[in-house]
């Protein structure tokens, strides 16, 4: 079987996290990672893989058959996707949710020849299926979305951002008693405050006043001022040591009846990285898009769009019987 | 918008809890009930929805879009599906795992203007979905079903088979210790009976030996013999008062790696109704069915092929917007 061609664009956790996990996939092979940084300043876990400056990616387009787009949503996505998806198959994990369907409507409108599927990562992606089905199989019941607990980047980036801190790391934390209440079959309507917790570790630079950064931290509109958040002013070593992981996860949860009768569906994530588990889903969705290209069925697509089958490497009759 | 027409095959416990679901959802319509019984004699629950012999069916293949199957697979729908596939768009919930193969083969070879969608409950189904997610998404790992705690209509029908017995229920009961080492991310080897625990209660005859029952229960093979199993005797008022009901659920997990990093895939349903949940399913794949039908998507297909925007009552939009 002739293997399916995949490229990386970016070089971040995400990227780093596509490399090994495309390396363990026995149907793909990975032609090379390709950089806005200078190609020979990348150190790449694997040495064989060649890098490539992104302005080379151009020439490229008949050597790859799914390029995955490892950006941050917020600058890299918004501007890479439109030019990759004109170009090659893409996959991304787009997930700022509010632009979603623009972003959709902007990918569709040059994917002409193209298959691009994107925010395929847990969330948007695993948890937007979980809230689907949910949601049409029992409409009389609410839906409930819980994070972590797990280190938010988005989190960390705005307390790094405060004058006076060195270093911070956040974390996200479901609240028990939620997660418990909606377990048990109720629908409660939750203040903001009452679903998370916000746990934040800063390391502060020298003479910086330690008040004033909890203050704008806990104060921080959108980010922090809706939750009860704990700010802790630790070492860099201390964090280097005890919160250089990127654990995250979290949980969905429906609640809904059927008439007199109570029905719960849950699902859950615990993932020791969150970086390779998202890079996972991008590499499970590279394999679906390739098929979608074959089969001439182009254009941006969503997790809603795409039929299970095409994520396994097994053939259809093997999943059949294994899985069904 | 013109409502999906639908009609129910069989009125058991899944018929009935397909009524009620198809009654709750706006896009649809009950055209009616379809039995081998003799029409007068069905206690319809809503005694407005028209009952009809199974032979007037051939006369409605143009006021019916999609039929529900809603009988056993063990007979019911060996012998009925092949018929109606043949005639009508279907959804069924065949589960008897061994034989999907062979049973998907033969409703595709007659399912040649018509869409069927087969094995649509939650096991299968939903569960079979989650294994496919998961072991696609993270190859290097491990998954497990556990079901329970809940009524196995197969197991509690073996046992008032036996004779001297004059009703009896089987619960099927997950091992607590078993769920929380594969929670924990580890991925054992399990015997059997290390997985479920079986709790049966018994309404025994008159003058029955009781010891005897026990002993054909507990040594049954494939049904008890490989699992620790419990036997109580009761009385037919307090089976009927405590036993009455037909809970169930389960959960899916997956324990897997990225290379150091371990990953937990969890997707658990509680379910205070057993049949009006598979009926929930049934009638949300039934949308899905008419809409591939619709697009000239003819065959047998498994929740596989399916892409789950068609489950939802929602336009694409809406969805994109609201859940992904």
């Amino acid at each position: 079987m002739k293997k399916i061609r995949i490229g990386i664009v970016g070089y971040g956790n995400v990227g780093r996290g596509a490399e090994k996990v495309v390396h363990a996939m026995p149907d793909m092979e990975l032609v090379g990672i390709f950089t806005r940084r200078d190609p020979k300043s990348l150190d790449i876990a694997d040495n064989r893989v060649p890098v490539f400056s992104i302005e080379d990616s151009d020439n490229m387009r008949d050597k790859i058959d799914v390029m995955l787009l490892c950006g941050g949503s917020a600058n890299d996505l918004t501007q890479q996707c439109s030019h990759f998806a004109a170009n090659f198959n893409v996959v991304d994990s787009f997930d700022t949710h509010a632009k979603i369907p623009e972003y959709l409507s902007s990918i569709n409108a040059v994917a002409k020849n193209t298959t691009a599927i994107i925010s395929a990562g847990w969330d948007p992606g695993l948890f937007s299926i979980m809230r689907l089905i949910s949601e049409s199989i029992i409409p009389d019941g609410a839906t409930y979305t819980f994070w972590g607990r797990g280190v938010s980047q988005g989190h960390s980036d705005a307390i790094r951002c405060i004058e006076g801190v060195a270093n911070a790391v956040q974390y996200t934390i479901p609240i028990d008693k939620a997660v418990t209440v909606v377990r048990s079959g109720e629908k409660p309507s939750f203040e903001t405050r009452e679903t998370h917790v916000r746990e934040c570790f800063v390391v502060a630079k020298d003479g910086a006043d330690l008040a004033h950064i909890e203050w704008q931290i806990k104060t921080m509109p959108n980010y922090f001022a809706d939750y009860n958040t704990t700010v802790s002013f630790i070492s860099a070593e201390e964090l280097k040591s005890k919160h250089a992981k990127m654990p995250h996860g979290g949980t969905v949860l429906h609640s809904g009846t059927t008439g007199e009768h109570k029905h719960v569906i849950e699902f859950s994530l615990n993932l020791e990285s969150n970086p390779e588990f998202t890079a996972s889903v991008i590499v499970a969705y590279a394999r679906a898009c390739f098929k979608m290209f074959k089969k001439n069925e182009f254009g941006a697509k969503t997790v809603f769009d795409i039929p299970l089958a095409y994520l396994s490497i097994k053939d259809y009759d093997t999943i059949v019987k294994e899985l069904l």
